[in-house]
């Protein structure tokens, strides 16, 4: 297939590179185009998302949040949009909102393309390793195109409907309970340290006896050991996504005050400096607010 | 050794009938004598707990709640207390609050006996199976001395400090992580339901791609299948918990606002009828209050 | 002056009648256009924001929302600003997000108009007596030029600086602090009421002895007599605000976990059908999470 | 009539004037014996409650705390209960939690003596000023005979009902409405201060077209200016009486989400030193939380 790939950043970069690897034909276009360097000769540089859709039967889309999609796809001149030839699909890999996946589904339908939101759950490590996790939700005929697509980069994909932004809402609920999870860990952490138990040891308890998780060991090991640099995801991003959940249950007509709390505390991480830090930070809001001791921003 | 085990609920019985086949002399007192029947003539049958006392090394004590150990233990002529030799040992499993295992220190203390709490994690089938996880904490020597009737009934044994109320705080932030875990898929599931995901295929997605945890796949199908009679863990003894766990949290000057959040939650599924199910019923408020079909009571 | 009135709704007619009372040249737009049909011909009535805009040295615009306000200022053709005369004044009183406010800064401040935010604090029978209140930002030598006109509806006018933004965040601030009041005569109504108290002998006895506030004894009257209809202030546009004050909140770095509460307990009341009612009716929600009986919404 | 006051807090010592100016013969106890000192002769002093409860007709108890009423009322020697005269009269002005007040209700029913909750509204200067507020249940008859101890202390008095504890209800759904209040002023407060707008304006707007409160001006001003010192009401205090509250919904499963974020504040508060300064320090969380600078406690 022809496939372009709009968006280079830590999830992008390993995805096109798997698909040159699995044989496409794949061009590519990135804002800072310097990211396309490693790729070397093997993928063609396109110089707008215009020009990258315009030779591609599949896009895949993998942007940081609903502005980098505004800028990408709807840009007037050289967006991606105006690009795309009648017929081709537009794979939406982003965390976005749901309401701009709708929009996403209103205008390609309008020029008659193809649209799929993709999501995929996995951090960038998983990503070059190529054992993503997708979720998809769009029309039956088209995923089964844009399968070989996801089986080049993804140990497991799971259909969730034929409307699109159905995926999303099932991304941001997962990111969302991972989230929770974080919390969960600072306020036990939180209440443990102060009984003079170390985390360390309650993780081994907690997670050896109950949860047997290893998403609750590694996130559990960055809070009991405060390290949060370099970040795997960025603490606001998690703030972004759980805004979105929010959004998405505004829509749904779904209260979340679990989420509520989650937006609060990463408010409040954020005000402390904690933005740019891996999101397990979120666990020292908890800690902060105990008197505990939290870790250095600058250390 | 001998030993006597007063409580003999879902979580006592078993425990006492391990302690038999461990080779233990094992007495027993329950406030319904008829829950000692199927232990047959391998157990000696107390009359009070102060009689049970008196003729044991180690006394365990598995009771509902901080008032059955008013009862059993403190009762000024029939309890444990006045009854105990001095040096014997008092093996504290049941969920209590810390004040309640503050208490217990001091007043074996001055009565020249030991103390240890050990909570344990695992339900009734675990119990069944001597698959249960000790958190103990109290002197060395003491632990050390426990150490077969631990082994007894347990799959593994960690200790936590020699200051016994340490195990209760443990205890408590366990249960509350769980009942964390049930919120967040109470809401999680009320969300996508409301965007038309069965809640069986996100989870299926949510533990297959991220939490991989056995726990999270019990619960998570408890709720997604509604299920929650018979109760293997009553929601009011999670209420029943929760409080316990924001006590320990005002002892130690730490604030809970997930613990909290899922304090409310409980209180507004027992409004509704729910304190005799199982505690994954919490999840059914988030439902409700997103305008969502919730299981019958009655059912 | 020449002034244009866009949007007549229970606050625009009013402002319009009072600005005609007042002496000026009023013109005005509304989407619907029979409203206007009760001011008579005393005022001119556009068939565009646009044409209502180019006739006026100040243009006052009071709408449902941001996306009100999109329509309106914003549209290609019929809009407002591509027919405002260049040094004219756009009086924003509706109550919209500070990220719209700063849109209507930056698009006006490059079409070289002036721009104020001007919302107001009062419900339709105050704004039917003239007797408004008007924070008001912008530049000082602009807001003096405005002072007849908010004379003319308002018993007080309050400046609080010249980024006009600034007066929306204040408005959001005032609407929260209401509904904050609103969440907390729930909560107390409800626990009383368990106890055996009538809410209106608790009410006598929260304001007679503590608050001593008016607002506090109108909304207390209609929440313990149930009384949601008809809607003075709409349940959800009250949800409108609260996430708007949540947004300022993100854009400012402020966690408000107040305002969490109360967003997801409208989300609730939304969702079993209130979004029509008073807002009042808030209350509501947690008249039910406690099991006691709530108003029909068909009574 | 002969009247004991038991607890000569800033509280209890003007009441005990009051009442001897009314012409009643008074009798005091205290645990510090010094406080009685301001009294002069006029009273005269216990050495134990029982001998302060054996010469009256009715007993006043005004008291810090559950403990000390266990302390005061229950010592199984010194304690009041075993002192009082069949058919005398113990008037609990304290505040309590249910339990409690249910306790004293049960115990004096036993002894054959009369009991009434008659918990105050009022700081101490209202005190000083014999302007308090009276909330009382007890039997009709007992209320009556405390009428003119009543008047002598309070601007009103309102009876809700005949089972004492309810008294004891309204007092804390009361002290819960004003931590409400502060709450919404702290982050009312924090958001407008990040926006540029000075509180003590945004106080001046929002109590000037809104509430009209005499309360919210006094606290506001507090909390506008910071400052905490000397505490009318010690924050610790209210934490405690947001706790009752909690407990009262507990018993009445009544689900208090704005009571919880309350407690979890005021731990906040606490772990940050703020428990001795005045309760509007409650403030002073959300502010920290935003990242703005917060009064130092050794100012």
């Amino acid at each position: 297939m022809n496939i372009a790939v709009l968006g280079l950043g830590n999830m992008g970069l390993p995805i096109a590179r798997h698909l040159v690897a699995a044989g496409h034909r794949v061009g590519v276009y990135n804002r800072s185009p310097g990211r396309a360097d490693v790729l070397g000769t093997q993928v063609h540089r396109a110089t707008s998302p215009r020009e990258a859709g315009a030779a591609a039967d599949v896009v895949v889309t993998m942007l940081a949040d609903d502005q980098a999609v505004e800028d990408v796809v709807f840009a007037t001149h050289s967006g991606l949009l105006p690009g795309m030839t009648p017929g081709a699909i537009h794979v939406s890999m982003s965390t976005i909102s749901i309401a701009m996946a709708r929009r996403l589904v209103d205008a390609h339908r309008r020029a008659g393309h193809e649209y799929v939101s993709a999501p995929v759950f996995g951090r960038p490590e998983v990503a070059e390793s190529a054992q993503l996790f997708v979720v998809a939700a769009g029309r039956q005929a088209v995923l089964a195109k844009c399968r070989p697509l996801f089986d080049a980069i993804a140990q497991g994909v799971v259909t969730v409907g034929d409307d699109p932004p159905t995926a999303n809402v099932v991304k941001l609920a997962g990111n969302f309970a991972i989230a929770a999870m974080l919390e969960t860990l600072g306020e036990t952490f939180a209440l443990v340290r102060r009984a003079g138990v170390p985390p360390q040891l309650f993780l081994e308890i907690v997670n050896g006896a109950l949860f047997k998780s290893p998403l609750y060991q590694n996130y559990g090991t960055l809070v009991a050991e405060q390290r949060f640099e370099p970040p795997g995801f960025r603490l606001k991003l998690g703030f972004k996504d759980v805004r979105l959940a929010l959004q998405a249950g505004e829509s749904f007509t779904v209260p979340l005050p679990l989420a509520s709390l989650l937006r609060d505390h990463f408010l409040e991480a954020i005000a402390h400096g904690d933005g740019d830090r891996d999101w397990a930070a979120l666990a020292e809001v908890s800690a902060r607010n105990a008197g505990l001791e939290t870790s250095d921003v600058h250390a």
